[in-house]
């Protein structure tokens, strides 16, 4: 994140407070936190057992899993578009 | 994650191994550990008292913004798509 004009955010995931520093409107960093509470969620509602940490590490497994299909999709669209030209 | 015909490999991520489980290729799966176990030592030397549940929190707070930020260069080369049809 740059260093021009920062906003700082106090965000709750999971019952924890986290301060988020960027270039960012805060509405994104609610937005964004508020994903990452909710997959944190989903995932502990389906294995209970999980202590906190290893849900941490599989919710942002589920994020990485999830950006690299819309990548994907992202440079099929990119290839139809340039058929297109 | 379907029910289909479904992999498991075991990964390790920040000195850490998770067994992860899904239809997609087993390289998928190494790829995607890979990404999260690399944020998490990025994200780590810039901020090395991070306990280890904070720091997995982070990384899925990182790896959301960017997710954000590359839905809406989608959501923007589809519309060019349809300005184009």
């Amino acid at each position: 994140m740059s260093d021009e004009r920062k906003n700082k955010a106090i965000v709750d995931i999971y019952g924890q407070q986290f301060s988020v520093v960027g270039p960012e409107s805060i509405s994104h960093m609610r937005s964004v936190a508020s994903i990452v509470d909710e997959k944190m969620r989903e995932i502990s509602d389906k294995n209970p057992s999980l202590d906190l940490n290893k849900l941490a590490v599989l919710t942002a497994i589920n994020v990485v899993h999830d950006y690299l299909k819309l990548k994907e999709d992202y440079e099929a669209l990119e290839s139809l578009l340039e058929e297109k030209d």
